[in-house]
């Protein structure tokens, strides 16, 4: 498969005083920068516009190499030349969401009023206000209607977000492995989490930007969230019991190879990753509800379509909550198709299962193109 | 139902210099107390004796009131005059596991040789250390064959060591949602609890003894635990996304009631629980390995009895661990009889679920006792 190639990552900034960005909390913010990627050419029309939505940890660089870089983007495998978001017919934008630590505006920025990071004085941000945020972006580049909104995990709630919030801005959304609220054994998960950040003494209060970084806590953190990531059923095929060593160290050390991979991830995150940002997008997750009928408002765009999608061993945004987004789309009388892909690597299916994505998505896109094409 | 009623801990020294326990790893360990208590009474050809096996944060209290406590033993609900482990009948013993914290040996016991509380100089024990230091408590009381083994979770695996380790000693056994082996799941939950606690610079590498004690580290480990023992239903049904407030706070504390259940767990664990005896527990079940036809040797008691439960949500242990256990006995041609509870308590259904488990415990001890008193 082809490449988008070398990429740079861009900025926009707005919301300057006094036109900041009035939040979900009643609090203010601004100014605020996006980093943002593009892929692809918009099209005179300004009708092939697609934008990808990114989950907890990812960032502004879905697709192609940074300058010198040995990995591509996040989504590599599905955005590029005749991938399932073709560059060559759609024109890709990612942005870093606010509340972040890649580029876009967080706890981690300087705030231009005190000359210091932000850290916990930054305000508590809602998956609606990073929305908010990026139809800024959208409006800057002078797209009137999103041809689609797609994202997995938090990415997929921010592609929910943006039918409820600019229904007459989206042709349609692709919703993956996500859900319309959190459950609380999710959010059980993403508090302990933040308990075992807040844990670090070098988290200091979200005071560390000028000494120690919380990276202990930070690691755990993620260590936790790697073992929901997985199956029980992927870890059995990647690790199963076997060894680092040839026997037991009858020590506290690493002596299963699953233990090596959650160490060497949690510690790899934290080079990366700022832990006040792992704060304020976990608790922008569990405020997240668009259950009861919040998702599709009744003066509801009529040729709205959505696609689906879930996988079977995903046991943190388990298929029972892509069915219900199914099911209140259906309710609406909204063209909604729902697949459940048949994988076992759990919630990371929806990084990993790029042939059976590729299919359903591109075929989805088309049609959604096509039909957009003809209506205009 | 009546109670036992008012009890007390007894404690058992053994394994005194020359005479220290052997243990798996090579090393020696004494001496060696066992704290246990016991009810109902032994009968004249002590035939009667069921040894009860305690879970990773269990103790020797399982029944009956201590002087004064409101609250009874961990299992009061099954261990009872008229109960599924009829005191009236049987003569039940309940000992604390070595390694432990709540009287017997572990590593915040004082070591002679130095007057000081062992820390991480306390050597790594496995579940068949702890059995076989449990065998010198049976041996103490003058009983040459247990009536029944009975355990949940981590009491399951002492339960089924038991048979591998003293297959003439034991006439049954009741594995309660347990497992052969750790999954490389279960191993990364125990990991990611000990990287928890380790990460904690109150650790300090064990010897915390005589100053703070790493609290924020171990109750976020508790929390972990907790989030695995209850079930996605479970939790559901208990928390649904319920507030302690009307609104949302908009800052980092407590919004949700599952989020204020986890913190009182965790806070209340670290009172009552040492850190280092969470780390060594821990690690002797990520060892524990009674997979490919360890669990009953060739030269096996004929007439030994089987019953396995497992319970539909319990996704720590899920049932197919369980299902393995009694393949792995039917392949032996043992009278081994499984039995899959239909509940939504996850984990904790086996100190939960009590009126199904006294239904099938009872029949199968009645049966096994019956069998047993003949044969003799």
């Amino acid at each position: 498969m082809k490449s988008v190639g070398t990429v740079k990552t861009e900025y926009f900034t707005f919301a300057q005083s006094p036109n900041e960005l009035k939040l979900e909390s009643g609090q203010s913010l601004g100014p605020i920068t996006l980093a943002y990627e593009t892929y692809g050419a918009l099209n005179q029309e300004k009708s092939n516009a697609i934008l990808v939505l990114h989950a907890l940890s990812g960032d502004a660089h879905a697709a192609g190499f940074h300058e010198g870089a040995e990995d591509p983007g996040w989504w590599d495998d599905l955005i590029g030349p005749g991938k399932a978001l073709d560059t060559l017919k759609y024109f890709v934008i990612c942005p870093n969401i606010i509340g972040g630590c890649r580029g876009s505006t967080g706890p981690s920025s300087v705030n231009p009023k005190t000359g210091k990071p932000y850290g916990l004085s930054f305000p508590l941000i809602t998956i609606s206000d990073m929305v908010k945020a990026q139809k800024h972006l959208i409006d800057h580049l002078g797209i009137k209607k999103l041809l689609s909104v797609i994202g997995g995990s938090m990415g997929g709630m921010q592609a929910l977000q943006w039918v409820a919030s600019y229904p007459k801005h989206v042709q349609s959304a692709i919703p993956i492995a996500t859900a319309l609220k959190h459950s609380p054994q999710q959010i059980a998960f993403d508090e302990v989490g933040r308990q075992a950040v807040m844990a670090d003494p070098a988290w200091n209060n979200g005071n560390y930007y000028d000494a120690t970084k919380p990276e202990r806590g930070l690691a755990v953190a993620r260590m936790i969230g790697h073992i929901t990531y997985m199956s029980d059923k992927s870890m059995e095929e990647k690790f199963s019991r076997k060894l680092k060593a040839k026997n037991f160290s009858f020590e506290f050390t690493t002596d299963f190879e699953v233990e090596g991979y959650l160490r060497y991830r949690g510690d790899n995150f934290v080079k990366r990753f700022d832990a006040n940002s792992y704060l304020y997008i976990t608790k922008a997750m569990d405020y997240f509800d668009l259950s009861a009928d919040k998702l599709i408002p009744k003066e509801r765009n009529s040729d709205l379509r959505f696609l689906v999608l879930a996988f079977k061993s995903d046991w943190l945004y388990p298929a029972y909550q892509s069915q219900e987004i199914a099911r209140q789309l259906k309710v609406r009388g909204v063209d909604a198709t729902y697949c459940e892909i048949n994988s076992t690597y759990g919630h990371d299916a929806f990084l990993l299962e790029v042939e059976e994505e590729t299919h359903l998505i591109k075929h989805f896109l088309d049609k959604t193109f096509r039909g957009y094409t003809i209506a205009r």
